[in-house]
């Protein structure tokens, strides 16, 4: 099953690297992680998406929990919670393309940012299937020269969720 | 100076990690950082950003590009490029919030995903600078629970450009 997890990380040199270690060391494969800052400046947020058996998703988390960078760790997927991820499309369109690129982007809500000669930069945010049609889309009219996804972006549903391993205050919501 | 890398990475267990690594052993913090499958089911691209002179940084790409699973880089800044970003938000409210809640969102052309009671979820795609503004201006309103940002996502401006550093014919854009 896909798991979609919130990490606070303490914002130190080698924290990310100590984190994804822990997944290849185990053999796990992450499909897509983001890292950013927070609020609060001793701290950033990871959102990390990964397959595995809800069993061992929870002992790797279990161990994620244990790394001293780590102040607190929430499963999204086992609530309700929203996901949104941005991609970036640079399609290379024939000539005549462009009308196909207005169209798709009109059907998506897609924003154009560059209509270069033979050359069309696309972004849209949604969610996960949308991005996926999208690209899927795009890719039948003119050939994909570059795909940059963030990778999904997660929080709890509604009021703030507790997390699911914490030894910290701090929610991840 | 501030720099926005675009990586293709080999989608393998442990890539991750080994790039990482190679920041933190010389003791360089990543700012933000997300990872996302691109159409090519062998490589992930990676946008990182990272603080340092511009000497140090060229000096870190190098080394970057030895690694085996990196199979191209290119440094977004040194050129035109696109760089967009997507925050979600979570707020507790004051009663009454609310309102502030719709203008502040209005403003900046943000959607609300959720209005429970006395918390809200708010989504932005946007520029830089505005998802900082908005992250400052929602924190004036009430008190932000969550805030969950991709980092950049970055492509070049205009026609495919060509990777900084490359072994391989495929191109970041």
């Amino acid at each position: 099953m896909r798991h979609a997890i919130s990490v606070l990380l303490q914002n130190e040199v080698g924290a990310l690297t100590r984190m994804t270690g822990l997944f290849s060391t185990r053999g796990y494969n992450i499909d897509s992680l983001n890292v950013a800052p927070t609020n609060d400046p001793s701290v950033s947020r990871v959102t990390l998406v990964i397959s595995g058996s809800d069993w061992a998703i929870a002992q790797l988390n279990a161990q994620l929990a244990k790394l001293v960078d780590v102040v607190n760790i929430h499963d999204m997927t086992l609530g309700p919670h929203f996901e949104r991820e941005l991609v970036i499309l640079k399609l290379k369109l024939a000539t005549g393309g462009f009308a196909g690129v207005l169209s798709l982007a009109k059907r998506f809500g897609a924003e154009i940012l560059d209509d270069a000669q033979n050359s069309c930069t696309i972004q849209l945010t949604g969610k996960l299937g949308e991005i996926d049609a999208f690209i899927e889309e795009a890719s039948q009219i003119g050939t994909l020269s570059a795909v940059a996804r963030s990778g999904s972006v997660a929080v709890s549903r509604g009021e703030v969720a507790l997390s699911t391993y914490s030894r910290d205050h701090r929610l991840t919501g």
